[in-house]
C-alpha cells in the first residue's frame, strides 16, 4: 500500500519506520530538508529519533510529491499544526484517500477534535484516530505495543487496523471516535496532576489515587460529551496515563512536578521549554464541566492551582476532606 | 468508638494507628508476644513498621480482650488465616459487632471470597472488605490516601466510611461486594504478568498495554461472575493495580520479573522467599474462565507459563498475533 506519512517528529519516524518495515511504500514528508537528507542518506533521523535506522525510505520536503497516489495519509504533526497542513493540501487531496491521525490533543480556543478539523477542511475523506500507550522510541525498537484506532466508518477503522499491524503492534479498533480523542486530551490533566502529587513529595498511594480518580471524572465528562465511558478504562484512556506517568518524557507531568514544588503554571513552562497542553486542557475541561454541570473536583482544583494561584498542598487538601462519595455515581448505570 | 484490629503486619499496624490516632479506643491483638511488648513499650512496630509511632494503642496477645465490647471487628490477617481466625472468636462475637475485612484475595482451593468466608461462620454480622492503593509504609506516614470500602449493607458501608475516613485517608463507598472482593484478588494476576514484561526486558509502552488489557479481561470475568465492570476500573481494581505494578514490595510482581528473567514458577516462589498468591489465584481464574466461557488471553498464557512450561517469550508473542479485535466486546453494552 503507498503511504504518506507528514510530519518528522519522534512519533512520525517510528510509525514511518513500522509502516515501511512492514511492507508499505512509504512516502515520509517532513518540512526541514537537513532532516530529509540525514534519513535520505543515513536510513535515521538523528535528530528525533537517534539511533533507530531504516531499511529503506523516501523521506522529502515536497508534500504533494508525498501525498500523490497514497491511500493513506498519515498526520504526525501537533495538533495546533494540523489544520494549516490540511488547508495546504486541500486541493491535491482526493476522496479516496485516508486521513489517519496520530495527534493527540484537542485544538486549543475552537476546543475542536482533529476528527472536527479534518471534517471541515476534509469533508468527504474517511478519518481515523490511532491512540494509546506509545512511546516513540520503543515503537522504534520493536517493543511490544498496543494502541486503538477509531474511526466513524468502520470499514476505515478495519483497513487500517490491517495496514498498521505488526506482531510487535497491535491495534485494536474501537467505533467511539470521541472517546478516543477527548481520552488522549484529557489525560494531560491527570499527567499534570499526578505530576504535581510527586512534586509535593506524596507517595504513590496518592499518585494511583489520583490516576484512578482522574480517570474516573474525565470519563464523566465524557459520558456527557458523547463518549462510552468505557474508552477511557482503554488503552486511550488509562493505558496512556499509565505509560505518561511513569516517563519523565511527558511536558505535562514534567510540568506538574515543577508546580507541586513550588513554580507558577508559566515558570514551569519555561523551564520545561514546551508548550504544555495539560495547562490549556484544564481550563478547557473546567469550563466544560461547568457548561454540562459534570462534578470534576481533580480538573477544578488543578484550574485553581493554574490560574487563580491556589497553594497545591491546599488544593490536594479540599480534594481529601470533600464530604464522604460513593465511588461509582448514578450516570454510569444508566 | 470501641475497635478492635487483629493482626500485627504492617498493614494492620498502620490502620490500628490510623483509627486510633483519630480517636477511638484501639485494641490491638497480636499473637506473638514479643510485638506486643514492644508495642506497648515503645509505641511502634519495630518488626513490620519500624519507623511509625503510635500516639497511644493497647496492644494484647489476648484475642477474647480485644473483641469484647468493640463495635467493628478489623481482620488484618492474611486471606488464609481468615477462618481460623474467625473460627477462634465465633462464640465470643455479639450479632451487632461489625466485621471489616483488610486482606485482599479469594480463598485457595475453596475459591471462597472472604466475605462468604465469614456469612458461614459468623452470618448474621454485619461485613465490609476496605481494598484499595495503600502502602501500609505510606499510610504510616499520613501520605494522602483512597480506599473503597464495601458491604452488602449500605448503613454499614457508611459507618466503617465514617470511622475510617480522616483528612489524609479518603474512604469511598462501593456496593459492589463482588467486585471489590475479586478485583484485589485478581490484580495479583496482571502483577505477575507485568513483572514478568519487566524481566523479558520490555518496555513500559508493554507494562501498559498488558495492565490495561490485564483490567479489561478481569472485569470481563468480574460480569459474569455478578460484578460491576466500573468496580475493575476503581480504586480496588485499575488503581491497586497501578500501586503494585510500581512497587517492588509486591512479591507478585517480583515473582513475575525473575519468571520473566526465566526462573520457573517454583524457582520463583522460593526466591521471593513468601508464597505469591498471582500464581495460584492464575489458575483459579483460568479455571473460572472456561467454566463461564469468558475470554482471557492474558490469564490463559500466563497459565501455560506457569503450569505448563511455557516460554513467556512466546506467550506474549502469542498474545500479539491473535486476531485483530475490537477494543471493547458487546458484553460491556448489555
Amino acid at each position: 500500500m503507498n503511504i504518506a506519512v507528514l510530519g518528522g517528529g519522534s512519533w512520525g519516524t517510528a510509525v514511518a519506520r513500522l509502516l515501511s518495515n512492514k511492507g508499505h511504500d512509504v512516502k515520509f514528508y517532513i518540512r526541514n530538508n537537513e532532516i530529509v537528507e540525514d534519513i535520505n542518506k543515513n536510513l535515521e533521523n538523528s535528530k528525533y529519533l537517534p539511533g533507530i535506522k531504516f531499511k529503506k525510505i523516501t523521506a522529502t520536503n515536497n508534500i504533494e510529491f508525498a501525498i500523490k497516489d497514497c491511500k493513506i495519509i498519515v498526520l504526525a504533526v501537533p495538533t495546533n499544526a494540523v489544520r494549516t497542513v490540511l488547508k495546504s493540501i486541500q486541493n491535491e487531496v482526493n476522496e479516496q484517500q485516508i486521513i489517519v491521525n496520530l495527534a493527540k490533543g484537542i485544538e486549543v480556543d475552537s476546543l475542536d477534535r482533529v476528527s472536527e478539523i479534518s471534517e471541515e477542511i476534509l469533508p468527504k475523506n474517511h478519518f481515523a484516530v490511532l491512540s494509546g500507550p506509545s512511546h516513540a522510541e520503543e515503537v522504534g525498537l520493536d517493543i511490544p505495543t498496543a494502541v486503538t484506532v477509531s474511526s466513524k466508518d468502520k470499514e476505515t477503522s478495519k483497513l487500517v487496523q490491517d495496514a498498521f499491524a505488526t506482531e510487535k503492534f497491535r491495534v485494536y479498533t474501537n467505533p467511539d471516535l470521541i472517546g478516543v480523542e477527548f481520552g488522549g486530551a484529557l489525560k494531560n490533566i491527570i499527567a499534570l496532576a499526578a505530576g504535581m502529587s510527586d512534586g509535593l513529595g506524596y507517595g504513590d498511594n496518592t499518585k494511583a489515587a489520583l490516576m484512578t480518580r482522574g480517570i474516573y471524572e474525565m470519563s464523566k465528562l465524557g459520558i456527557s460529551l458523547g463518549a462510552n465511558a468505557h474508552t477511557f478504562n482503554g488503552l486511550a484512556g488509562i493505558g496512556d496515563l499509565i505509560v505518561t506517568c511513569t516517563s519523565m518524557h511527558s511536558r505535562n507531568r514534567r510540568a506538574g512536578i515543577l508546580i507541586g514544588e513550588g513554580l507558577s503554571s508559566e515558570e514551569a513552562a519555561i523551564e520545561v521549554g514546551q508548550v504544555v497542553e495539560g495547562v490549556k486542557t484544564t481550563k478547557s475541561a473546567y469550563e466544560l464541566s461547568k457548561k454540562h454541570n459534570v462534578s470534576m473536583p481533580i480538573t477544578e482544583k488543578l484550574y485553581e492551582v493554574l490560574y487563580l494561584n491556589k497553594d497545591p498542598r491546599d488544593a490536594v487538601m479540599s480534594l481529601m476532606t470533600r464530604d464522604n462519595k460513593e465511588e461509582i455515581e448514578q450516570i454510569f448505570f444508566e
